[in-house]
């Protein structure tokens, strides 16, 4: 079951961190960048092959202190058939490190077309003599509003490939409560949406008492993450927000268990990018900026935790 | 504005009708399918070739009878990085046929990653001297459940470029009423959605009275779509769920105006894969099926107009 060895790893690192490895073409070091418009022009295939090459650097140096990295994938989807590929390569990539992967996708469609994303994704494109596995995440995350058949496809892959999802319940967005907190019926859409999430995931739950189907919460909102925790014991919660977003240690800590368990908090520019703001490093050692920012932030969060 | 043009279109053509370009390996003909397995192996690239070809074939035949398709990109986006370029060529090409394409991406995220979408679809993508087209969509689809700062980076796209969006409302598929039907105080989810997104489209209103910030309404749900017209007077609908999912012609006339206008509707395998259901047709001669099927349609459909 994915959600028990994401949680042995964080038990290992004790560590729940998951990098959000979410490059930016402003993030990348110049000589990287240089080395690739040479050799490809201003084309997107130049930033892409950046990307992973930046990625690599990064994953090098973190791999041992980290369970996890998430990839959002539409800083990728941006340049196009390239970006996918630079995608994809550093979803293989992490995995050959070892890294569980979150692959931070937020689709959400009609049965035959979530159908198609499940397998692309996190199952296997087959007919006409095919068997291919594509995108190849270890988890990743999904968008609600459809309602429970656009999930189910996803379902079923997580208990064919031992695979997980995401689901968002509270976002971490400045306005996430448009719709999410609004009032339906003695509680709040998020609540309700958050049922549902551990009602998708209850044949799913491991020997931690976690379910593979887990929860987007978003740190920025202790009050809503207090209250999913309380209502959602086997449900395991994916915490963006942290850092540039404004969420603190001391305000998502409420998110886990006593035992330190149930969460597992996401940080990108602030990781990915922190040779920007650091003097002691620059261009040339970005990924110990990096490494150094991980460290950080794992000593931040242990301070509140247990 | 978009809006505008995709009116005058469906007035020229006197058909308000989209085609879904959802292509699936089994609807392709074996003769295009193996050309491909043959060059390329039994690998995402050949699958992903074989779909643009199948596509251009169809918007050949199309073209003159339609004012516009709308891909589906979880069909190619399963192929990984070939389908995506092949999405790319099938959005480029029936934009060259004069064709509006609507993208159908369902994408919803944080405002940060909701930039780079939006720059990736229907803005441009800039930074370090580039200045880059990349997916090329007039319209595009989106999902609201993150909330209002998640669609202000498309807006802001929508009136730089004369782009348009279609926000998930009221879908189709049969279990869309678990969050979209709740009680919001006095109102459905759906409801309540559809006020913001005519708010969001309050600045892109056109000649014809309608916002380039248009809804997604399923065919199959008469009775919200009817709700739903009388709502948002300012708001144009695409509607999918005829055909293959069950709305049906006279059920959907309620989406539209008492002139005609008001919705465009997609029908997508029954279209595309016409020739599996038409013994007059096959494999050789697939493209004239779903010309005969786009005929067909219009006529079903003009007959509860007006």
């Amino acid at each position: 079951m994915i959600i028990d060895k994401l949680i042995r790893k964080i038990k290992e690192c004790n560590n729940p961190t998951v990098v959000g490895l979410d490059p930016k073409i402003d993030f990348i070091p110049e000589y990287i960048l240089q080395k690739n418009f040479d050799e490809f022009g201003k084309k997107p295939k130049a930033v892409a092959n950046a990307f992973f090459e930046f990625n690599k650097k990064i994953i090098d140096e973190i791999y041992d202190l980290v369970p996890a990295v998430k990839p959002q994938i539409a800083m990728y989807e941006m340049y196009g058939a390239p970006g996918v590929k630079a995608y994809i390569q550093t979803v293989a990539y992490a995995k050959s490190k070892g890294l569980i992967v979150i692959g931070d996708i937020k689709r959400g469609d009609i049965q035959s077309t979530a159908e198609a994303y499940s397998d692309g994704h996190i199952g296997r494109v087959t007919g006409k003599g095919l068997d291919l596995t594509v995108f190849d995440e270890d988890m990743i995350t999904l968008n609600p509003y459809l309602g429970s058949d656009s999930i189910t496809p996803y379902l079923k892959n997580c208990k064919s490939y031992g695979r997980g999802l995401f689901i968002l319940v509270k976002t971490s967005n400045p306005f996430s409560g448009d719709f999410q907190d609004l009032d339906v019926g003695g509680m709040k859409l998020y609540e309700k949406v958050g049922l549902s999430v551990a009602g998708w995931g209850k044949n799913l739950v491991g020997e931690y008492g976690f379910s593979s189907v887990g929860a987007v919460v978003g740190a920025t909102y202790k009050q809503e993450a207090l209250n999913l925790r309380a209502l959602l014991p086997n449900t395991f919660f994916l915490v963006p927000g942290y850092g540039a977003q404004g969420g603190k240690a001391e305000d998502l800590a409420v998110c886990f268990n006593k035992d330190g368990i149930g969460a597992i908090v996401n940080s990108s520019r602030g990781i990915i990018a922190a040779y920007k703001n650091n003097k002691a490093y620059d261009e040339n050692n970005f990924e110990k900026a990096s490494r150094q920012a991980v460290i950080d932030m794992k000593e931040d969060l242990l301070k509140y935790l247990n």
